[in-house]
């Protein structure tokens, strides 16, 4: 059970920052209106509202590397925490930012997950 | 109720680092045996253990510096998820090291709260 959820932490991951990296209007479909993202402080309830906030941040292209993924089963059934630090490289910034990220994925119905808490910060230096 | 998540928050990271730079051993009572602790990638298991864990870490006194607190409101009612970005000084290091730390917090019959997941990364420079 513990490789299971490792496993879909480490898939989701892969997936979310290739989604963002490559094309992050699409994330909008990795949220529910019940999803909330908290991004550098900043709180923001439902995937639309996400969706516009992910596409109006203050960068255009960027790179996600992923330094750590941990993950935990959450309390939920099936519900699975991921925990992510890496750096995030600008297309106009010569240094990447470091960050860590959290997320809580919640099974649907058709064998997928969702993200139901996303929390997002940079660890400046 | 946004606010009493923060309330919560707030004084949940206030309370687990006061004890964890003062009295260490008094953090298994924050702990059960249902809950789950990452540690730099190592994963263990139930209030004991943990508590051992926590008390084995290879530094004596230490004192950590909070930068940011994020909190939401997760999936079982009056749970809460905790985000924490800061630094560690270590009694014998001149330098403070980074750090981000997760936690999900579940009420409690009695009217307090537990860490059901602990997550804890260093931020490498």
């Amino acid at each position: 059970m513990e490789d299971q959820v490792e496993v879909v932490a480490r898939a989701f991951v892969e997936h979310y920052y290739n989604l963002f990296d490559s094309n992050r209007a699409s994330l909008a479909s990795l949220y529910q209106p019940s999803s909330i993202l908290s991004f550098e402080g900043q709180t923001i309830i439902e995937a639309d509202p996400i969706q516009q906030k992910l596409s109006e941040l203050p960068f255009g292209q960027c790179k996600h590397f992923i330094s750590t993924v941990d993950s935990q089963p959450s309390v939920v059934a099936g519900s699975i925490i991921v925990f992510v630090t890496g750096s995030l490289k600008l297309v106009d910034e010569e240094h990447p930012l470091k960050f860590s990220q959290m997320f809580q994925l919640i099974p649907t119905l058709d064998g997928t997950f969702f993200v139901q808490n996303d929390i997002f910060r940079l660890n400046y230096a």
